[in-house]
């Protein structure tokens, strides 16, 4: 056995070598979650109890430089079977097992160019790492209209504005399809772009919770704008496939993105705005004909607010609400709201959330209640 | 390159944090087996005789501390096709490639929490680990009856009687599906408890082989009793889905384990008997008619004995006899007998095992015989 | 963070044990790819253009020795969809995830046992890593008569003859059904064996490129064959399964490689001819009549030429011919003309490849043109 200077969180291996040629963050992490649901129908009683327990993320991950500082790379792996479910005919009906895979190129000042696979500059809350979340999972407005990982390439830049102020600029060019698809480029590509400002100086504004207890208001907005041109699925580059009598339905999707965290002295908020929408939302077949499958075009708003107390104990309230169009989807509104308490023990590297969820749908029939409680350990 | 304190078979990485706030053994194994079989039909003449190579197993395992030397955890993947098989609809078509992924809290005394996914305190043998074991693999009653590995939570507990022995409970409660579902919890919970009692004091009683040639006479005993409520497998949490015209068929499902093992001066015999009860073991669909599939309730016993030599070389003779019900499963009783040879060239790390087994059959038409050679590196 | 001694492209994590117990060499890579294609009938026009991009390959590596140096393993495992793929009932519907895992022991003089799975001792394109090529990838003659990795034991010798010569030869006896296969044995098993002469001495006659720019001609020559008895896939252990009414279609299937590389003072150049050949061809059902399938016999000629120029970049011509029998399978002979220009940053360890290949087939009509660009990471 050997002695290392390295510390619980800091990866499980963390080296540099002594001639400066490549740095190594190997880290692994997963997260023990119980989930309780109940129906509740137009929230008169509580129905069909069910408890369920999964390892909901495990992961691999790799970081560090090589070659020159100015290379950097990460590589993280997905374990659990909702981490690498997805396969089908167009990934070699093989499991995504890989997440990122990425090298990023400082090849000039402030300007970094990154080749591989990793998260688009989508919406905050997708590019906040699951492991470094205020809450035991991403809202539904998230999970409705993120636009996930892509392979392709992106241009990152980042230049300060006054005494303080961060302005941040990212541009993907990607192949639209999502990660691991190995069968070619179905339609066109995607672009991305993305504005940040940071007014009152650079924080941890890709971390929930205030663990920092900033001493000074923090704030970060930030607005991206997605074009996947002649996108084959429901949800841009995610969700179903467009089939049709003689192959794909073809159509542009467009998602737009404004969001902002702010954080002071324990005390944090994040929300969210999200917009997909579609030049042609109803996938017809060659004949005109629907082929019953629908861009799921509409908006959702994601609103979250959470304090920190001194013992490491967090409060956390979350409004959320998906509105797709009705009559192209045929889906009401749905508001779902959360409370939940999170303990963390050494920051997001081991914690324990818990919270619950009042799910309301338009129609009041589908209502739901779920208790979570999660468990993460993040080296 | 580095040179570690490090030695064979104790990791290829296995660090301690100065400030001890973590540590790492990673190890990896692999097996590579060579099985050939004949039908000896009557146990008159070998017939169609057939040759198979296989990776058999291979695993890389992270285990160690983190934060607190009374927080362990425990990762262990599968790599080889025979260790992820058995994607399914309820694992998101995915590989299961999570064996272990649990985290063991001292949090009082001798007490100890598990979270996650693990193996459950069933059987001895199944919760020896398929690198310690004293002949090629494990039995027949093993495959039968074993109650697997679960996600959810165990409680352990071990106490000193008298001057020397010492007596271990554990107690757990399971999702019932098997390991990495992800699609939900069908019918209920399952249950598992077991008690053990190491009269002589502790020793490597969760090992194969007596590779410390124990000076005394070393024995453990268990008895382990598992209920899965409302199962919904052939095996209660392995086994085939008892679909029937409306979903699935839910029974609860028993079963009860004693066992023994016992070691002195190179001596070693392991002993187990199994037994799998249900409440309706026949499945039937919503009118009463039966779907075919019926839980395969029965007993088994399993004796075996080996003796290791000064040079490492270790005989064993194993009996195995599986009686599942015959007016149910139709299946007749099988008797295996199995003699094998292992060289231990450094302990179960790197050995060399092979075995002969003749398998017969109630009805003797289905008799065969199987030669295999295995070889088993383990860092 | 700890300091190693360690350098970029010598692995993530390389040590020795100071007992010399062990030794490990853990190593990631991965590439990615941008491929644009076009049809070009009658080299006419460019039509139907289409790109797209990829994680190509991703793979895991620990390579090392065990219990002394005269044992070495290695363990590589695929992590891209790519890699992963060719899962069937075959592999108990599991991807692919192990390339090698193999033991190798030199237990007399020049002598070396291998035992688990690798790749075959077939031609030489073949056993050349994906990672150490001069072109982005492998020719077309290496793709179709290739005969890949395999779970068997090999025998490996060498020894020198007169002043500089040196003499390998190689025999293997495998399954005969490719990588990870599960489910036993179908027809018999496969025998490779292999012969290969360095008449000016010893050099880094399996990697693309002359990298080290020798200062005396360095020449390898090597020739293999391949019999695989009853073999049940159209590319004998690969392909697809010649699936009949009664079972499978067995033929015994045989392989003949020549293959030559030579490299100077920068330049580089090798060659390659392939010969598939089978008992019968055309697989027919119990009364005779074709499946459809037919193994794919024919030959192939790949040839390649590179210089190295002092800056590290390379510009490097290739030309391949597959011509597979036409009366038995239908297809024409291809021609493929490649140019390409790699400029390698670290070596194989950090580079950037890109080529154009133009196809021309026989018939003209199907002919396409691809442009290539991949950047390949490798520690």
């Amino acid at each position: 056995q050997d002695i290392t200077n390295n510390k619980f969180g800091k990866g499980l291996v963390n080296v540099v070598a002594k001639d400066s040629s490549y740095s190594l963050k190997f880290a692994a992490r997963f997260q023990s979650l119980y989930t309780g649901s109940w129906d509740f129908p137009n929230n008169d009683n509580l129905e069909n109890g069910e408890g369920q327990l999964l390892i909901r993320r495990a992961r691999l991950k790799f970081e560090g430089f090589a070659y020159s500082p100015k290379l950097t790379y990460k590589i993280e792996l997905g374990l659990s079977n909702r981490d690498i479910s997805g396969g089908s005919e167009f990934t070699s009906n093989s499991p995504r097992y890989i997440l990122d895979a990425v090298l990023k190129w400082n090849f000039y000042e402030n300007f970094e160019l990154w080749i591989g696979q990793t998260k688009l500059p989508g919406n905050r809350e997708r590019v906040i790492s699951s492991a470094n979340l205020q809450t035991v999972d991403r809202s539904l407005v998230n999970s409705e209209f993120n636009v996930d990982r892509e392979m392709g390439f992106q241009l990152h830049h980042h230049f300060g504005l006054g005494e303080k102020a961060i302005i941040k600029e990212a541009f993907a060019f990607s192949q639209g399809e999502g990660r691991n698809v190995t069968t070619g480029n179905l339609g066109g590509y995607q672009y991305t772009g993305r504005l940040e400002v940071l007014p009152f100086g650079d924080f941890d504004d890709y971390s929930g919770a205030d663990l920092k207890r900033e001493q000074t208001p923090k704030l970060a907005l930030g607005v991206s704008y997605d074009h996947n041109s002649n996108a084959v699925k429901t949800r841009s580059n995610s969700g179903s496939y467009m089939t049709t009598d003689t192959g794909f339905f073809e159509t542009d999707i467009n998602t737009f993105f404004v969001d902002g965290i702010f954080k002071y002295q324990g005390f944090s908020a994040m929300a969210e705005y999200a917009k997909r929408t579609a030049d042609n939302a109803v996938a017809v077949n060659s004949d005109g004909t629907p082929t019953g499958r629908v861009v799921e075009v509409g908006d959702g708003i994601n609103m979250q607010a959470g304090y920190l107390f001194k013992n490491n104990f967090e409060v956390v309230g979350r409004y959320t609400q998906v509105a797709l169009d009705e009559t192209l989807t045929g889906e009401g509104i749905e508001n779902q709201y959360t409370f939940g308490v999170s303990k963390y023990i050494v920051g997001h590297k081991l914690k324990v959330q818990t919270d619950v969820s009042w799910n309301d749908y338009e129609n009041n029939l589908d209502n739901s209640l779920a208790y979570r409680l999660q468990i993460d350990i993040h080296f």
